[in-house]
């Protein structure tokens, strides 16, 4: 940790602020520039209010030098975390597809569409029962039965299942979901977070619309804290000015994230652009950026969808993207 | 609502979507131009979705012309709403200071703060017993604990108290808790509002980060449409790329908001900017822009708070810039 | 064009307003909603302000729904452009990639890195000469001196040459340049790119750190109306709230603008994410969402660099993209 | 400034960069951490690019801590710059009103508008004789014509002008020019900015919309660095996602700039929010705040202006939002 002092501090000052550093276990190692003073903290600075030295009058700006995350952080862990989800592995190199519709809207739907994109090469279903809608006027999810749904396509195909949950009190509906989803509104639902934590299950953390990769790391934080390990990060897109898409798709976030965390990193070009017609260039630039996953919106009826119809592409389309997928995987050697 | 139908339409292709909106229950008035073709959709749109047209191949875009929110719109609810807080009211003219630490710390801190602030001239107290960090190693508030201190200053000082909450499973420990506040992280935590939809009290609503106008208005709109329709809405800094200030105090969105909608409108300085300094100009700025209220950090001994120091005003700067707020509600006639 | 006007507008209101629309020669359709009345209007619009149609007090919105632009507007021109420099094509399912040093700093260095990159695949040398420095203390390029180390590098490699002007009054100083290149910061710059649209050379177009799709094609539009038609418009990263890479690289921008336009699409991931470990998964991205072109910065000697080392990659690894590049293309079948 | 190494750097790495930085004429402190050392730069490092340096394979991370700009530095220059101009003066303390119509339209309009505007208590006139425009196809203004118009408005009424310049091939025709603007989208049109600087005449430079305070503030350090100290700085509102204004005003900005710099601070409302009915509570929000002076854009006949109509408020309005700030003024003591 840095602290920079304001010009004009004088030595008393500094001298009280080193001792005070001193009586939290720490050691300062003091520079003084032409200008300015700056006091290297040395030592556990993790209690240390980065917030609280901002406020003292002598400070001009604080910065703190390691990263906030631990569990997450690929420095104190250096092989890529692989999780092993009904026998289908992610990341350390093993790719995934999770494919499916927005909303569950009924056992056919969901069995139908099940099959189809397990024969096009996705491996893992997804499908929304409890649905986050800016409007308390828009369709809600069928929730407990699309659950029920949701299971019987997993009966059906052998298919693990991946849906998202809004509220920790409706947990024990999930028993037999394989990866439970936190979207991008709940990523600093904290209280959310750290009841996941507890869990076993392996949970797919969506970025925040106004969240930086720190963030994201720091809520994932939150869920390994608690001693669950099995956290997939998700880049959806971020809110910017930019309106031909519904957000715009970060995927540098990808290559940043694989380097500070050895967490699986998959990519949602569907919500991300918003647009059916977007997503497979946005799918294969995913990979070529190295992803460890792709989450894909398809519907066997794109124009009918409850949900999030515009963002949906065909199985017929699916199976063709899927196709590309594998060759340029080959491409990047992975 | 509006559909706008892509060049090389067919008569036919039209006339089945016309249909189509004929069996919605919709009346439809074309309009033909010299490159696209406009439909203007009758009736009540509000179970057509925008995204389930956008999949239409014919369609080039679509849009909503009402707005999609009711019970918080000033359309139909002309005047302004007026909450009455153990006999002080804000909203319709009626202005508010709620002031307070960023955390309630002890019993002496908070009663203290208490005293000092409404001698100063603010009614309401705030504090949170709750805190969201974005860190899992961050202190996370006293929660019950710090709740008991809340009611304690409120008793010693009469002054009603607005605090945060987190978790809906909590909601028992809020029964002496006048104003219940739900921070920005928890703008779209839409299960959160609608279960406080339920309650009978006043809740205080911050924008997101990354939330529009209109989105913090159908986050209202989840709490009101169960029957609550005391809210406040509370802007509290956007995020852009400016790293000056910790966010963008918003403070267009008081003027739009007081338009929009008939609900009071409170701007929180303190937490926009995470800058002790700037509390003041940016609370003068808040009231001439039209605000029914302000929510102001204070805290006895800024640089040893334990959380949010840095942004917190003495309670000797607090009692000037009270002042200095009345003299400007007097010049912008209210 | 829609007007769409506010509730409880007179008749006579209207009337007024369709008479005035009438003497401007347009055709007025009327949508009467329960709640609103829409106004479409057809014919020529491109004089009428949207701006001055909002200050009526009676219009509630207003919408364009023809895109502004017309030159660069795929409707009007269906097939790809593809654009000759010196043998070499762009667009159209032909690609290129443009490589070399931020800046020009010797005739050995741009000469030496000339030839390294076009053995390894590269057809276009980059390098600035003027270069727009955020500091005026910062070095500001060789001017008049680099444009001449460039043109020998051209003579000895036969590679086009493509370098940056600030200032039309350089213009003269342009003429062995193959493509001008007009930077993020000057993309709107209207006399620049007005002025550019009279010269018979090829522009590469880059879009500014704040600005939209739309706004993009319409500078394009600005050098297209002169009469030149030779623009390649250049995705480099906008500017959003996340720190860890220098812009965000909005790959979604290539899909979006090849739908919209006719013109060739080059990305620079350089630039974008300011770290030369992220250009190769950026690159290939790029590639894979279907860009025209790539713009790579390569330098012998990056931590020597006088501006911009941290985002060159070395030739040998330059090399080694380029291979990948070539593979991703077959791929996607380009 | 402050270098912070990798992990798992070697001492000889370390001796090796600290030699080097030596014969840079830097001293060098070292930190030792537990996990990362850090390098404290002492002397003159305003020749060491961080770009350089961030290039190299052992170092995290860089940060300056001396701020880039000097001559707009309040540190180096704690007075307020007061500038005077045909005998008003702006800044240090003292407040000026700008006020007139987007663009100049005719000798009657802005000689008229001139009149009211200085009746109601404004001292500057403003309009535009050349507009920057996004679409090639708008209205650009009246040109050398419009700044003739303006010429014998300041004859009539006394009032100093103020328009803007977009080419400095231009320059000639400001003669009588008294302020000249450099527009948002110039902002880092740095040519320009350098020519400004050797002209003896007061700048406006408006803030553009993507950039920093900290990069405005280098814009004006372009214009004072050729000799010219009379720059005036204007918030005029940034790009968010935010869509009820046109941009979102940054009232933050006003304390920061008047923090870091000795320069004056103007608001521009009326561009910033574009719409004429929230001109009056942003200009009283910014004044407020602490702003020296106000751009406001007043139209004699609002809905027939020729570009920007929306966002202009007819004299009367001006007459009564001037008589307010006046009040605003006294209450914040200047």
């Amino acid at each position: 940790m840095i602290a920079i002092l304001k010009q004009g501090t004088t030595k008393e000052q500094i001298d009280s602020l080193i001792t005070w550093f001193h009586t939290q276990g720490l050691e300062v190692h003091v520079s003084e520039g032409k200008f300015q003073t700056i006091l290297g903290l040395i030592g556990d600075v993790s209690n240390v209010s980065t917030d609280l030295l901002m406020g003292l009058d002598i400070i001009e700006s604080v910065r703190k030098i390691s990263d906030p995350f631990k569990n997450a952080n690929r420095k104190f862990h250096p092989d890529d975390t692989v999780i092993d989800i009904g026998g289908y592995k992610i990341g350390g190199g093993a790719f995934q597809i999770i494919a499916g519709p927005c909303s569950v809207e009924s056992r056919e739907q969901i069995t139908g569409i099940a099959k189809s994109v397990k024969e096009s090469g996705a491996n893992f279903l997804r499908g929304g029962a409890f649905k986050p809608r800016t409007s308390p006027y828009a369709f809600q999810g069928l929730k407990a039965e699309g659950l029920e749904y949701l299971s019987e396509a997993k009966k059906e195909t052998g298919m693990p299942i991946v849906t998202e949950i809004m509220n920790i009190n409706t947990l024990d509906l999930f028993e037999d979901v394989d990866v439970i989803q936190v979207g991008a509104r709940n990523m600093q639902n904290f209280d959310l977070l750290r009841e996941l934590g507890h869990t076993g299950k392996p949970i797919l953390l969506k970025r925040g619309l106004a969240n930086t990769i720190t963030e994201l790391l720091m809520s994932a934080e939150y869920i390994m804290a608690g001693g669950n390990e099995k956290v997939i990060l998700c880049e959806r897109g971020i809110r910017t000015f930019e309106t031909a898409t519904r957000n715009t798709l970060d995927l540098s976030a990808v290559p940043v994230l694989k380097e500070l965390s050895h967490l699986p990193v998959v990519v949602d070009p569907s919500h991300a652009t918003g647009v059916a017609r977007y997503v497979r260039p946005m799918a294969l630039a995913a990979v070529a950026a190295g992803a460890d996953g792709l989450m894909i919106e398809v519907h066997n009826d794109p124009p009918h969808a409850l949900s999030d119809g515009a963002q949906s592409v065909t199985p017929e389309e699916f199976s063709s993207i899927a196709k590309q997928i594998l060759e340029v995987r080959e491409v990047i050697g992975r």
